[in-house]
């Protein structure tokens, strides 16, 4: 069995009720995420062996924290606890034309102190055979990218697979690094590549600007240059509004590309979270199924799914996504 | 005026607020419900006068059973009390293409020890005209099938309208009765049949295997073999996905076909007692239009309104329905 | 800076919550509204200087009325207080082919009573550049036509820009007035008129039956009988079903005529007070934009994203509506 | 079996969750109440027949005060319907030094143009052994005192028992009648009354100044000049503050004195609706024991009991009542 | 470290908010408890290492429960799971002279059907060093004996420290056993008794009636007749009502007798699991203090806490049970 | 009238509700305060005009805290907007023996880069008569400290009276500043002094060690070393439990010294912010009675009502609080 370690922050989502701004209530719902933290569980979910790596706070938040991710089986013993906050962001949730907003407070959050001493990477990649790691983590802090770094050459050295979405958001490289320079540096020790064109132009960097047709033609190139990377897989999603999107897959293992019908999500309940569904759902399919193309539908079904979901965890299991590939998308009950 | 006596379990529904799994959430909703509780409430909600017959728990969950029909005007005086508990299931509603799912806790029910004991027919049918029941009620237990039976045998002998919906699910068929047979036996003295093809089948046995198509065909058939029945109805849903279906509806009643035009319900609120709202709309119009078809539209109107309604019951009244079928169907306010 | 004063009484809203009837709930969520209620507050969302003028009840249900208006920003400086009840209205909200209900308890309230001794105009309109009214006002009691009548003409005396949304309800003419003979003595004061056929035909009497084809001549006809009138706006809602409209507007302006295309609603969280985010939109736009073209569309888009809203109030900023003329109807994260 | 007849107004109560004040809230919870209408449901929980003599709004609003009668097994076969919105009530509940607020909407409600056309007494009195009104109602509007009349005057020639609470608050009376001469004329019908010294003053008029000592002399001098009134019991509370009170009760019976020990109410929930307990306990009791004291005894315990129970109703039943007057307070759990 | 295993039925709570009856309610709140769950994990949030043995269902429920013992740390591993349902029970919460109410729904559950083929006790008990049941389990089922019997006798067998809270409810013996007999069968093998004068005279049989003063002399014939008992411990509540109650706790460790002070728990927040939280406490104690009155002293303290937090869990940490002890019970904040 | 000006940071409360922790709930209920905010907002209920400096948040966290005190008319037109987010603190209400616990998330909020440059004292000080300040600002960052010292020096030059609450908690001094001399350079702005024994001990420093009886004489040695105070107050809370308390206030104004009795607060709801409260009441107090004693007695009351709010905001009115100091502590109904 595939155990795989997860490294990222945890965050505190807190969100009104319903379409509600903060301004017109005084009630909250919240979750615990954070998107290395939502793929872990999600791979819980699908009945796997999971760890968590992090840095959390050292008060009743933190307790909770940890106590929601071993509600999902998630291990956290080896997540170090910190005198500051745990992060938190704030979530309005929009309706057709109107956009979601997010509000982050996670700068100086307890995983922006994280550095090499804080983590023992000997101890918790010993049956690790799946390392997944986003790039969120490298754009936080430097002792994020540090340590990062660190698991990573062991995992390397370990021959663990390693997964990862780069996720480029330029908004949260504040602390000075390069990103182009930073990403590329972590992804030599990278097998697997989750992301699309644009992730791909920004490591790439400014010689290469492909368009949404070269994915064949860029994952080439992007293999070219990181050759530890066997396969690339992306998901597109198509937006109707804010309530009513379209999700396909597709993929260049190297060898063929394929790509996935799209699913019609047309009631979204909470879109956060479900890149993460498709990561994870990825990673389940490439450990479990040997067979990328299948690897690929799994994580587009799970993707979907997620949408039907509150809150950031995909609770879908195997056979639950298993039906959406099998055709039977039309919500009979269960009984 | 019409008078109808319904019989069957009284459930209660628990499930989590919104789309919400009970592993997120430390709250539920509860409603009681039923498939003939449901056709009872909704009769009486179009104003009709309506007694149910059934075995509810002698705590203060019966009471609040008790009390939730009361609320409707539903009669509750032939309701007995048993020592055992109420009924539950618990429902976890889906979106998109992920499905809901429900789990019973009713084997042990207060009404799986119903038995001819426990209702005195002659006095709850005495000034009844028309007689409800579905097949839920004989796949429960023993006691179900003979207290029903005997119920049968008296209404018959009044000369009392039976409308039948016999809803067959293979899972509930537990205590070995063989469906067939004892559907066959109760079918016998009942004058109305709402059910489609694969109800029609399991009845007539493996000798008829009617495709979607036959509906006529396999109406005469059935009429056939049970020559007190002179109308048979059908509900077709179409689902998109688990969020929007389409509903349309048509007859035999031994002269006519008749076939309604599908209703689009894009937005579902609540497909939980749909069903029921449909055979509550048919008996209304039957009881009160003189007119098969009238009644059919007014059946599949209902339906389609109940979907709009959380919890169980359908809440439309007489106006509201013909609203429907009148075309108003683009929502303008009512002031 | 424009200063915006508008005139109306305050409204209580009381409602279950989602698609729940009062029969299936006891948790009620409240809002406070009314037409001009809900543009004034708008306008200061938009960051516009507002003042409301009215009379609301001198208990603790009055006090969160006022603190209300306080929160967005609007002045409540000038709203006088009376021993009457505020006015209050019950919503039940459809779905799909379920219209919404409203039943109102406003005939003998705070408002009803409100008299031109009650309000002091030379005061509440010395810095004011804008005065908005609607036909509610008038229809509701004597004094509010009085009141409003002694404003306008101040308000002409002073040439302030009037802009009248005539909104005719007839249900709500109670007190013995004559809608067209009331609504033409007010319309003489005014500048900008904000309605359809309907209220056009209304107001120009029974020689005039325009059809929805004819909005550019019902214009001319109606500036040519109220030549204070410069221009009309009319906002065309397409209704797919209670969940699901278009909407669209087009204006004559003396000038030239133009319309804006479709904007597609497809799931419908509040459409309460979607009127009167066009009009404030509208007057938002023609107080800055100097481009009745650019402000109709401003106002289109406004109503639009006030239908993703929770309760009556449009919370849109400028930015917010701009981005939807701009095209970004797909609802993308700000982050 | 007694049959018991109750008349008056039906509100609606409208409060925030817990100890929250309007202001702070955007959530309510709602119940139906009114001084009448608590008694019929508390002597219905008991067990009696009841019937309510009102008249409730014609909309939504009124459909679910007329469902919460029922619910608990009050008959509302003669509630008349009024195109006049239902009576409100808004509360904020205190607690320890803080007291509890309460502003009303009611002077214009469904129950204000109350008139003897619309009570069908011969009907509503048939089989009735016992009629219980209440100061309230001839305090609200002249219709309330005529229709009470006329329903005392038959009652005392059918010789049913009428019981009184007299309630007098002063500010309710503002339609122009002088409350002492209006309940005095209503007091010759009575024979059963429940009030104190306060109410005896205002009935007997400024020659009596009776101090709280003087029970048993204001009550002979009660029954000398209202001779139908055979017995009198008062409930006295000694609030230490609006979460703490001490109640107890004492009577008159025309040939004993007899009072009860304090109970202490150490946490309250709700107080709405003891004193409504207190009466129908009484009545209960006086149906039922034979035995005045401990017809008092019930009234006192129930209306104890009344202050666990959130809302205006009391739902204790016979055998919870009796469990109080038999010592067990310390409330141990049922199993 | 000990390792400590419980063995019992796992329960969902049911229970409206705050002190609503199901009457007046649609919304629950939902928990899981069961007397030796709530031990296991008040003893996992004292740090301990636990593991619960049990059967639940296989449904989403059962998944739930099982979620919910993996957020507090305690291994569910040994958990089997049943086509039968989940155990319930509804809870109807008092306060003042009004008991709390309960009524299960537990007979035929998933715990029900348990028998030694369903537990490996080898496994479960491998590292174990303290074993704890409660007398609910024989009373419920001849499974649940024979299942317990068995891991006694390997516990003891293997030296494990045994642990009985003999809980003595006479209503749950309902499969024919004699609680005598069963209770005597099972307490050879057990090493310290958590009981008081009624379960100490209903084991002793009908020789023995010893009053509340002979704790001393009742415990040393306890432990004549059971030789493996070496200590007894009993809690003594003192309830003034439901909502106010005073906690203290008295030993014999066949040496000395100890007694702690009255607890004044002067605002009862939630009583249910407070005499697991005494055992729980009393566990840790043992485990950890080698001072009998220390560890007597710590589950007085940690039961009072108990009563201060919503649900069947002991929140409290062994730092602030420590806080208790040493007098710090006045509430100041923890910043 | 006074206009008073507050200076200080706005945080967000964030709570489970009832007495839940966060471990079992996904609802929070979230307020904005701050210990001057809530001064403030107090003041403003009293009636009074005033403006509170701050810098919050530059996103809908930070315009829905400044709408919120808007909301109870406190000016928000000197508030800075920063790209920190703003401060948060999470709670857990406690009970009985449990304490309340609080965790922060403040050290880098949008009030930790408060600096001079950020604040215009001579427009917002411009119509000031009152300055109110508290030890926790120059606590939390050394702009806090010169931001408030620049104010202060004007405030003195400007003959403004200044009040000061030194509250000190020695875990919020980490930036360095030893807290006897910065609080000691502040008070010799300062006028009025509320504080007790600690806080006068902490700021005279080692030499000497007052009790708590010796409150007149360390007011006097207080006066004497900051010459510029004129007055003491002193706030007296005696704990019974969480729940539970007893409030009385001292003062000694240079002439006098005066007491008020204990205040018994049997059921606390919220006791946050009552320090704040009494702060408040003994601003207005001492504004509007010329009567020290007097202002001491409404403080005290004010202090004791704020209990009985959820939340951190004092609602009370000046009516309300006269009547707890005219002694109407029994809690009687408001109608």
């Amino acid at each position: 069995m595939h155990q795989t370690v997860t490294f990222g922050e945890v965050l505190m989502r807190l969100s009104p009720l319903g379409n509600k701004k903060f301004m017109q209530s005084n009630r909250l719902e919240f979750y615990f995420g954070g998107t290395e933290v939502n793929v872990a569980i999600s791979l819980a979910n699908f009945g796997g062996k999971v760890r968590h790596v992090s840095s959390i706070s050292n008060d009743f938040i933190g307790d909770t924290a940890k106590s929601y991710l071993r509600k999902f089986g998630v291990s956290t013993s080896d997540i170090a606890r910190s005198n500051r906050p745990l992060g938190v962001y704030f979530l309005e949730v929009g309706a057709v034309m109107r956009p979601s907003s997010i509000s982050y407070n996670r700068s100086h959050s307890a995983f922006s102190e994280i550095n090499p001493e804080m983590v023992n990477w000997e101890k918790s990649l010993k049956k690790c055979t799946w390392f997944h790691w986003t790039g969120i983590t490298p754009a936080l802090c430097e002792g994020g990218y540090k340590t990062l770094k660190e698991g990573l050459i062991l995992a390397q050295k370990k021959e663990i697979e390693v997964s990862v979405d780069p996720t480029y958001r330029s908004g949260l490289w504040k602390y000075g690094a390069n990103p182009k320079e930073t990403l590329s540096d972590l992804l030599q020790y990278c097998t697997i590549f989750i992301g699309g064109i644009n992730e791909m132009n920004e490591i790439l960097g400014a010689t290469y600007q492909y368009s949404n047709e070269d994915f064949i033609e860029a994952s080439k190139q992007l293999i070219k240059e990181f050759p530890s990377i066997k396969k690339t897989f992306d998901k597109i999603r198509t937006p109707i509004n804010a309530s009513w999107h379209k999700i396909r897959s597709r993929m260049w293992n190297g060898v063929e590309f394929r790509e996935t019908n799209d699913l019609d999500i047309t009631h979204i309940v909470d879109r956060i979270g479900t890149g993460d569904a498709f990561a994870a759902g990825l990673i389940h399919g490439l450990q479990n199924f040997n067979d990328d193309n299948k690897a690929m539908e799994f994580a587009a079904a799970a993707s979907a799914l997620k949408h039907t979901y509150e809150g950031d965890v995909n609770f879908s299991t195997v056979d639950e996504v298993m039906n959406i590939i099998n055709g039977n998308t039309s919500g009979r009950f269960n009984r």
